[in-house]
């Protein structure tokens, strides 16, 4: 297809890109040999990633070197050891700072590269697998072995899914991971054949390229079980892992969106999908056009990782939605990030008295709540009550927030009782997402 | 108990009442007489109601003079010749009126009495009975053959139902008639005691003083098994007709009325329950309290009466209530009258778009509702859509009002489809019954 011809010329890494990449990577494999020989450590140095996997997109720089220690190696020592090699190595580079994943490890910076070193365990196969990051080399090893030259397909699958929106694993996009990418091309053959399977894929639910159902019957079925229990879109069992489903984190939000738009380009091919014309809109001028409302709790996230942060946001924006919702506010939508809750409401107040049905007015009960209560009358054979109650939706949700009667995240909890609210309005940094909920952008497809 | 005599002091008829009363008895007796005479008709003239019974309170100015025909008269002969008859007897009064109920009768007025000339059949006893009317004459009988002298008692539970809002089995009320406090007097033996029946009366549910369960079994059976179906808070056997419950119109909020009432004087007698001070409040200043709005359907009623008529408008009301909520406005109560329907609803507005949820986006309805709506976008595994809608409750109900989409009685949908439509504003001669209505005064107990 001359289309996908002329995307690929803008994204295909050109020859300077290789020639200075390889550079960077000697200069890598010489600091990690003297370095190691320096601390007297027995390591082995991998590139891992797209990089290494030669499926990197035209001014992709992270370079992922993975420092493997023997199997043998306690773990405390793998962390304390693993850490102090790859600050030695990176002081040789220009700048780097010390990250926190699973483990401790180095961002560096070099020549215009983001340098991840990252310490792991020298794994053969997934039985040996001890840490979350020991499986890169696996997974890069399994598509070197298995692409067979079909590098440029995967460069266009994932530049059409970072066009439409759903590309990155990330807990904050749970879209398709770049190793899914790669494992549907293989599977599938090709860009375009991969788009054909966008329905087909769904409905087959469990796609399997390392065998593993034949090979290991019993681990992979429990996988593929666990995962359908979980209702995920897609249990692509891990052909270097039969206990891990490579789709783990696609969320149905993201598949759809790969869903639609694959169908749409099949129908109607063109370079809008791999680049998109993004023309941000106003949040205000879309809270005017809907009639609604949005409410922004803005809090100090405390200093944990995303993967362990944002779930616990989420639970928490899903309680407060609730309880606005038994106080008479419709919620229309939810979203949050790191430090911040966004809730779209259909009002801003509401009656402020509250009217509660009690029991039949000739039981027992009647007679303890006409006792208990102010203001009763009769409806039917029901008493009724009310009481005064506050009308503005800032003072009801300053209440929830004050009562901690709702359910939320643990450690965000509270953060968020802390929160500043916000009401139709946002700071500039906020603006963007604002725009992108209220017009409900971010999983539009038409 | 002093309290009572201080009550019959003054609701009790004075000498020179019995004396006018009398008076003109005489007079349409003979009037009666000489009228008929004059038509060549045979008929017999019987007073009837709370006056002929002696039940009446003072001030009660209401004569029921019912003119009997022969058993063996035709319906349209009795229809035509009865009204002729009223007619000619109301001439030698002061003025009147003719006036419909299920047929013609005269209402006219002498020396300060209203007198309401009904024809209707000479019964015997419930077989005879062709006409709703006819059974007056019995009722009469009944409760004079009965009473033995407790007529104060009586005139005490008609005041003591007026002064606590539950008198009257109009429709429009459907609280005691004089006929059931006539009864509940006899059955239980004075005021107090039937004051001390409230909680027992309702368990025992069925009253049958004319012993009909034994004497008609198998109709009484009938009777008790029809309207404890229909859920009436009681069942009191007509004592001069098994077919029917004499509480049939008595709704369970003014049975509820008396409940609470009787509780209440029982432990703590006072004058008030008999002569309220009533305070009129302004409906105004009920919106202000509550936060909630008023709207206002006024319309031209068809010309029938209210039997008739406010059931009809009673599920109208309810009707535009049902859509409404459909439409995101919370109904916090229902009232109407024979040219109104009001709505408390909890807002004005609403969002201006409306959203709609669809069907799984992976499925064949998926790809219709994809087709067939302009902007989309997915949540989970669904898609949603949104639309353009009225925000501002007038136009909303005007909509469902125009598009006749909502359950309404037959003879008076028109009417109100061409309702004005008043928002927190009524005229001024629903001032009363819109204070009423949002203080739930109506049925307030407490």
């Amino acid at each position: 297809m001359e289309l996908l011809s002329q995307v690929l010329e803008r994204i295909k890494p050109r020859e300077e890109d290789y020639r200075e990449l390889n550079e960077v990577r000697l200069y890598l494999l010489e600091l990690v040999k003297s370095s190691s020989e320096e601390l007297g450590l027995e390591v082995k140095p991998y590139f891992v990633g797209s990089l290494e996997k030669d499926t990197f997109l035209r001014g992709d720089h992270d370079i992922d070197l993975f420092l493997a220690f023997p199997l043998d190696t306690p773990l405390e020592v793998l962390r304390e050891k693993g850490l102090e090699l790859a600050k030695r190595i990176a002081e040789d580079l220009d700048r780097y700072e010390v990250a926190y994943a699973e483990h401790p490890y180095v961002r560096a910076y070099y020549k215009g590269f983001q340098v991840d070193l990252v310490p792991c365990y020298d794994v053969r196969d997934w039985r040996d697998v001890k840490t979350a990051v020991d499986r890169s080399i696996l997974h890069t090893r399994w598509v070197l072995e298995n692409l067979s030259g079909r590098n440029d397909e995967v460069r266009l699958f994932k530049k059409f899914l970072k066009g439409i929106n759903a590309y990155g694993s990330e807990i904050y996009v749970r879209g398709f991971s770049g190793y899914l990418a790669e494992i549907l091309v293989i599977k599938f053959g090709s860009f375009l054949e991969v788009l054909e399977k966008h329905d087909f894929m769904l409905r087959q639910k469990v796609i399997d390229p390392g065998n593993w159902l034949k090979r290991e019957p019993e681990i992979a079925m429990k996988t593929v079980k666990r995962e359908i229990e979980e209702d995920k879109p897609l249990v692509v069992i891990d052909p270097v892992d039969p206990r891990r489903n490579v789709a783990a984190n696609l969320s149905w939000e993201r598949y759809g969106l790969f869903y639609f738009n694959a169908k749409k380009f099949l129908e109607n091919p063109s370079q809008e999908f791999f680049f998109p014309r993004v023309t941000p809109g106003n949040y205000l001028n879309e809270l005017k056009r809907k009639g609604t409302h949005l409410l922004t709790l803005l809090f100090n996230p405390p200093d944990i990782v995303d993967d362990l942060l944002l779930p616990q946001v989420e639970k928490t924006a899903k309680g407060l939605a609730r309880q606005l919702e038994l106080e008479g506010f419709k919620v229309l939508g939810i979203d949050y990030g790191r430090n911040f809750i966004f809730l779209e409401v259909d009002r801003l107040e509401r009656p402020i008295v509250s009217i509660k049905r009690g029991p039949l007015y000739f039981s027992s009960h009647g007679l303890r709540f006409y006792a208990r209560n102010e203001r009763v009358w009769i409806e039917g054979k029901d008493l009724y009550s009310e009481k005064p109650t506050e009308g503005w939706i800032v003072d009801v949700l300053e209440k929830i927030l004050k009562s901690g009667m709702f359910s939320a995240g643990k450690q965000v909890k509270k953060a968020v009782q802390e929160a500043d609210i916000l009401v139709d309005y946002v700071p500039r940094s906020l603006r963007k997402d604002a725009y992108l909920f209220l017009s409900r952008m971010k999983f539009r497809i038409k």
